[in-house]
């Protein structure tokens, strides 16, 4: 914040909206507002949308449109925005987050759905960004709630069909599957699809014409001019929206740290043919992440050059190639593809395996061939062994200790930066800059991202000339208002966390947790005793068990130290007449914390029960 | 090991040992023999070294030294070699290390010391490279069971004192002041002490002279040809003892995976001074490692350039900074050192603050400045923050947290590595290059890492033309003999992990690491009841005491059937007479962790306890 660069040289200049017949698309939004969900999709010609205007609506003083992010602002996932006008509501992206260390036990993390639940009756439906986890992971728990319209392309609206069957709930839901180009009206508002680069095949951003005016939310997107599949980033249709005005643009601040370009997916197929003649007589295992389908294609597309046969392993990557293949997202030549089983009867030089556990997850397919777990896969010196991922920050020990097993039973493992085998699908500085000169947007503001993800990307609109003011960062559950008179930001609402632990949502809270993490590092100490209501004595106990505190066997002075001050407190407590069982707990565990801490250290769960017959 | 390099054109030729009056300085080493612990030090001049002969002894064919590395191979810390040889023993370094996040609840790890208490007749002594806990931690907690002597030079000997005075054990350890070119009698093998630099000063490698040959270890080291203070690393010693003959070469591996050389720490100095100047009026705070006294230094000088006072906040760095000025480690003119009570009358443009916290550990002086808990600074727009440190790996999501924190209060955060405001204080891969070509030894051994950093170390050896054969990787407790006819592999020996918990040492085991880790996952349902012995009938309970398992007020139909199945369980089972705690315990873990499981795919521990009156 310390270099005011208010209007450097005049670099930034947001268009203004011009009026009348060249405004945006409005008519063909207004015209499919009459129709029902799944028909409410239309793809207008470009100039059919570049003709029409909002009448009367847009920009309209009075009307101002209302952003709530319920998540993926100061922390990485569970990606959701509430876009709000007048009587109407919809969601952008739907995602689920993966739980920090003290988050003990926790499975999966979503947004708080309160503020939805407070406004269902404005709820008019879902678009979706494009299918990664954080932004459709938590769709599933969405729909049971919430059983609206889900919007958006074909890949991803497959992929989300596969979670809602785990789910058992795919009958009911309202899918509808859209192309980049088209226009969804929901209520008062409508959202154009804009296709963009990304990690995964048919992502797309967003612009959203509201009566109080034209929104850009780019989603998670990169600008990948070499493609390997489908068309580059429709960069185009984003200077056109932007020459007719835009509010506010939203951002993928995820790389906004990283200086340059992101380099093109292509680049890393390059690196792999080098790697796949350098891997000569040996068996090659590629590890990835599941929806990448350019880079599985691209792995693909070289086990044709150097004739190997492809084998897949992981659960993921097996349900996500075979979805691939069947929406055609995935180009694959008869008979290349074999299965586990069959790589027994082949030899090693014609083989690869594409598996999951590049992020050196416990469970994975990559992690149990370094164990020597996996079924099938026995790894030694003849595997050559890629690492086509980088760690997700926190999964840096998970991945070493990975490539260390894999390394010590003899493999040859590519992992270094080096090898370019690897890029991000996240725009680095130079590509959010190219989106923002041309959206040209009145106001900024970076989404997906830690607060230093935020502030790098807001430091690039301001490094371009932006006035300081107009550069918005804020915090989940902040209400960020919208009109002609430019940017408010109200009262915030109810937004956090979930925990999905097992089958329960949100049953375990911060209680749950406090508890937990005492346990894990201390242990519990557990004081049974029995006493009888009629004559006051103590005719059972003090037991003693504890667990996850000292190893046992090796501690019994203590232990027995600890039971006989156990029972003088009782035997005093007993004495004074004292029956009331609070009272009990409480002094047998503030005496026993005491004298635990002083002896150990240590300052494990104390829990005092009293039995009474 | 795919690409076999053996002699590629005889790039890598060790020298031979030569034999009679210009072999090594048998001579000095055989005298200092005589003499005890204290006395044992010696300063020969450098050619009373070079012309003299173990006798008899030197490179006798019947004569091996067996190395026991108990700690620093295929992980990071903990570093810890015996060096053995007829009948004395010496130790290198005694660390400790860090706890996985697997090792619940645990503070520090040790090396399982069983091989030196079985072999405690022969152990003459332990001598330190230098003074990073992961080479002097464990100190204390060997000399409370081996009060032998130690070696090491006056700032590491200094900060092993405080540590033994924390401990209580300062008075009768036999701490020993050496300085580099000494060589310290151990029995019949003999240490030289060699300059290296590192990001701690006073730190040395060693030559090792043994009747069997002679072993060169660099310790943690980096070639520093503008160190701050102190000589260049003394690569004219190391080529010196090269040219005589080395039979083993241990060099560290840390950064053996980094092409290229490490960066001058003068380096950091640079970068330190060209980001004062951009601080201009702001108050600036500087986290860094406590033990990295050039850095410390460095800060200091370019207060004094721009006129600025030096605070000190946290224990450790108050400790080091106080350590380091009594000894003259670090050179501080007077009145530029404050208190932190006295900033709060000085103009924020005249303030540093030193302080600890550069890894966001969670209790450290900047994690408290971010979380707003320190007693003393507040952060706000004014504060220009250096954290002049890379993140550990494991470390980077609490760096980020304090990152984040830091940043949302305003204050500008330096910590991009395009800032060049670290460097490491390990070899790369150049600098072992170096290394190698001036000790040539016949066999290359690498230690201090990772398996991955091992097998990049043992790379560069062969990638000079070492014959692969020559070149050993080896685990903690492998059993290294060298002699006259080679390097041959014994039977392995006890090496392993001791945790310290609290003031517990060695009583948290697997055992209850594996219950903390069931603990931390889903908590632990507790079952009480009590049985009267003669009627055969439950008087108390069955009662139910979760904790850690879900939100007890939002589940009470869930604990309700636990209890129910429980109450029907122990019915069954009395009716049947069975009376044996063992077989009660048995049916109801086994049948209510399947219904728990059913109900909630979570596995608690499930701890029944019946109490018989």
């Amino acid at each position: 914040m310390e270099d005011k660069k208010d209007n450097i040289g005049g670099l930034y200049k947001p268009n203004k909206p011009k009026d009348g017949a060249k405004n945006m698309q409005g008519r063909s939004a207004v015209k499919a507002a009459a129709l029902t969900s799944r028909a409410a999709i239309k793809r207008p010609s470009k100039a059919s949308i570049a003709g029409r205007v909002f009448k009367n609506r847009y920009h309209s003083s009075n009307v101002s449109v209302k952003l709530v992010h319920l998540g993926g602002l100061n922390e990485i996932g569970k990606n959701m925005i509430c876009v709000e006008c007048c009587k109407d509501m919809f969601i952008i992206d739907c995602g689920m987050g993966f739980p920090d260390t003290d988050m003990l036990g926790v499975d999966v993390v979503l947004p708080d759905y309160s503020y939805v639940e407070s406004n269902v009756e404005k709820l008019r439906g879902v678009v979706i960004t494009h299918g990664h986890e954080d932004h459709i992971g938590g769709v599933p728990f969405f729909l049971k709630r919430f059983n609206v319209p889900v919007y958006g392309t074909r890949l991803t609206i497959g992929l989300i069909e596969e979670k809602l069957k785990e789910h058992g709930i795919l009958r009911n839901a309202k899918l509808n599957v859209c192309a980049a180009g088209q226009i969804i009206k929901l209520g008062c508002m409508s959202v154009e699809m804009i296709n963009v680069n990304h990690s995964i095949p048919d992502a797309v951003g967003f612009a959203i014409y509201t009566p109080a005016g034209v929104i850009v939310h780019t989603g998670d997107f990169k600008i990948d001019y070499t493609p390997i599949d489908g068309p580059v980033i429709d960069l185009a249709r984003f200077a056109e929206i932007g020459r007719k005005g835009v509010m506010l643009l939203m951002t993928d601040s995820t790389n906004a740290e990283k200086p340059g370009h992101t380099i093109s997916e292509r680049q890393v197929g390059e690196s792999f043919q080098k790697l796949f003649s350098k891997a000569q007589n040996r068996r090659i295992i590629i590890a990835s992440f599941s929806s990448n389908i350019h880079r599985i294609q691209q792995v693909i597309d070289n086990a044709m050059k150097y004739e190997r046969y492809v084998a897949v392993s992981g659960r993921s990557m097996e349900n996500i190639v075979a979805k691939a293949i069947e929406l055609g997202y995935l180009k694959v030549p008869d008979g290349i593809i074999v299965s586990m089983d069959a790589l027994s009867k082949l030899p090693k030089e014609k083989i690869i395996i594409i598996t999951t556990g590049s992020q050196g997850e416990q469970m994975s397919a990559l992690s149990r061939m370094a164990n020597g777990m996996h079924k099938s896969v026995v790894i030694d010196g003849e595997d050559f062994i890629i690492i086509s991922a980088s760690p997700i920050p926190g999964n840096e020990k998970l991945v070493s200790r990975v490539i260390n097993n894999l390394m010590r039973l003899g493999a040859q493992v590519i992992y270094e930066k080096a090898y370019e085998i690897h890029t991000s699908g996240h725009a680095c500085q130079n590509d959010i800059k190219t989106m923002l000169v041309l959206v040209k947007p009145k106001y900024y503001m970076p989404v997906h991202g830690e607060y230093r993800h935020l502030k790098a990307n807001a430091d690039i609109a301001i490094s371009l000339g932006m006035p300081e003011k107009n550069v918005i960062i804020r915090d989940i559950g902040n209400v960020v208002e919208l009109s002609s008179r430019g940017i408010q930001l109200k009262e915030s609402v109810t937004a956090g966390c979930v925990f999905v632990d097992g089958l329960g949502v949100g049953d375990v809270g911060s209680v749950v947790l406090r508890d937990r993490k005492v346990l894990s590092q201390d242990g519990i100490i557990i004081i049974t005793f029995v006493v009888d209501a009629n004559s006051n004595q103590i005719i059972g106990g003090p037991n003693l068990i504890s667990r996850g505190f000292v190893y046992v066997k090796e501690s019994e002075a203590l232990l027995s130290d600890i039971r006989n001050l156990v029972r003088k407190i009782l035997i005093k407590q007993l004495e004074k007449n004292v029956r009331d069982y609070t009272t009990f707990k409480t002094k047998i565990k503030d005496e026993l914390s005491g004298f635990v801490f002083k002896k150990t250290h240590r300052s494990p769960m104390i829990l005092p029960i009293m039995m009474e017959v």
